[in-house]
């Protein structure tokens, strides 16, 4: 492609590169991306078909124009649209994709296209890491916690009645396409749950992009090219801790900043939507992470203030009392939390921090401190 | 372990290294090895769960024996007994087999271990490759197919009514106990069936151990050193295959020597194991892609006649004439074959040799080509 016959809209696009060996794969971050998609997938792999898996929300905005450009790039595409929402992440709708994708008779080199949320990109990627042992996959994620987190880093999964993900497989994508023009769509509530994903990349070890983020914010949710920018460094953030720790033995760890105490709080509310959402818990965490370490010692506790100001400013929740109705019982808090991380003699692993990006993994945190902490953080 | 203190049993145990990185492990070869299971995982593996994986073949001959050891070693294990046979890989008892893993609250350092054939390890594997995006996985193989083929490598999966396997993921198990005296409780013909697969590493680029064979072949039926020696051989050259290959994008393919005949003659039969098991489809296989090379002018006809004489020997079947019943029409053998491999223009690949232990993948065998040879080899 010749720079200058680059549309505007196009000068804007930023790539991030994931050099993962065998599996490095190109993560291209603008707008108008979905209605180019048929000439990105070309130009990168060998196979002519794909199997796109959607949801009936993202179905009618944008699965149109992705199946124009596939055909108009000689792709030939099926598609299967899904129930939206969290309960579609099941083996029973495993076992639909895994079905059609085979019908399809995808081979190792065409691909599986996942447009939509994390849900569909959880599922689908969970299919073609299985399907003849692995084919392709393509990212089109369509929300901002999809752009910035799922749709990076290769973990894939379902939930059973265990639990949340707890089957899947690391399977990386061959491609991520970040339409940015797709955010447009979301929701004010569902952008700000996105955001608070990337804020965290600068509270996990980038100080200069959370003073950034403090100062753009406005910008980031208007769009326009510091929504490109800010997408750009979070999947940059990601791509880095991925490549350092591809199946989360030790670093990758890092990026669950505020998700211990999140993932509480949504089993709390009992994964109900209406009450918190995901982002919406990372946020509320990621302030109880920061007051939990003032508290610890470890960090000023003006750095927790500046967390709770800037994401109050942004909208979203930064304290338990921000969740409407009861919560339970704060044992029924650390119960939550400890069947979400592995307990080895009362002690529990945290990411803790020494300010604002100087986060680290803390294996040894007392069960009694995050009680009490908890306790006196509690709406009364 | 002191040398000193072995008992002549374990003096015959033999070691395959297979070095794969973060993923690297041993094949252990010898008997006894299921009264010692313990031992060899807790020396090797840190988790002291385990969720055994079993049929209600094998349950009644080793279960007792492997719990045993287990807890003498203060592995806490739970075990699943299914029903025995190829109907078992299915997504329906992957779904049981997770569920009692997840229930026995399995971490990722802890095993799943497959206690059978290869039905019950392909099953296995695949759930201890997908709980928890992957947990430890040890395969003690009890038949000499699984022993010296399925164990070793990492290929898991199930079949899906669109065909067999296609449903999978690449996971390998973190230990092999391979107990040759487990073999003892085989069927003649089950025991002959997994030899194919050891004839088949001499004919893929041994020719010194096919030799080896001719000459011993006798005492590895009986037991003792030479059936050791002969599975060792085996594991280390599928180990050597997979170590250069590990998902099969080239070389791993020679590992289907005889197996685009064979898995054609099990479609035709419809896998019905009174016809014929999958080491007689490829025993006829090797001997077919022995005749088919010679009828290309690749290899000399006495080679064809070598493999055919001993697999004859041994007590193989070696031609189509030797299935019970009657075959479809040729044509539909070559619609079998077509469907497993993938054809390009008419052509199809194929694992063709230039004689004993000469082996190579030729990816453009024109298909009217094995069309006319088919009909000329097939029962008149």
């Amino acid at each position: 492609m010749n720079v200058s016959s680059r549309s505007p809209e196009r000068s804007l696009e930023r790539l991030v590169h994931v050099p993962l060996g065998d599996r490095a794969y190109d993560i291209l971050i603008g707008p108008g991306l979905i209605s180019r998609a048929g000439g990105e997938i070309t130009s990168r792999l060998k196979g002519r078909k794909a199997a796109i898996v959607t949801d009936e929300h993202v179905d009618p905005l944008y699965l149109e124009a992705l199946m124009d450009s596939l055909q108009t790039d000689g792709i030939e595409a099926v598609s299967l649209t899904l129930p939206a929402g969290e309960k579609t992440k099941s083996l029973e709708h495993l076992a639909t994709v895994t079905d059609m994708v085979l019908s399809a008779r995808i081979e190792r080199n065409d691909c599986v296209i996942a447009l939509g949320g994390g849900v569909i990109g959880d599922l689908a990627g969970f299919a073609a890491g299985i399907v003849r042992r692995g084919v392709r996959f393509v990212q089109i994620p369509t929300t901002l916690l999809a752009q910035v987190d799922s749709s990076v880093g290769g973990k894939t999964g379902i939930n059973t009645h265990h639990g949340k993900n707890l089957l899947g497989v690391f399977h990386q994508p061959s491609l991520v396409l970040a339409d940015t023009a797709a955010l447009d769509s979301l929701s004010e509530r569902e952008f700000r749950a996105g955001y608070a994903e990337v804020a965290k990349y600068g509270l996990i070890d980038k100080p200069d992009f959370f003073v950034w983020l403090e100062k753009h914010w406005r910008e980031v949710f208007e769009g326009g090219p510091e929504r490109i920018e800010a997408i750009a460094v979070s999947c940059q953030a990601k791509a880095d801790v991925v490549v350092e720790d591809e199946r989360e033995t030790g670093r990758r760890a890092l990026l669950n900043l505020g998700h211990t105490f999140g993932h509480a709080l949504e089993a709390a509310t009992e994964y109900d939507s209406k009450r918190l959402v995901h982002g919406e818990g990372v946020a509320i965490g990621m302030v109880l992470a920061h007051q939990f370490s003032a508290r610890l010692n470890l960090a000023s506790p003006d750095d927790a203030g500046r967390v709770e100001a800037h994401l109050k400013a942004v909208g979203l929740p930064t304290s338990m009392s921000d969740i409407p109705g009861k919560l339970p019982p704060t044992e029924k808090l650390l119960e939550a939390i400890a069947q979400d991380k592995k307990v080895q003699g009362g002690k529990l692993t945290f990411i803790l921090t020494h300010g604002i990006g100087q986060s680290f993994i803390a294996n040894d945190v007392p069960s009694s401190e995050v009680l009490s902490f908890l306790e006196e953080k509690r709406p009364k």
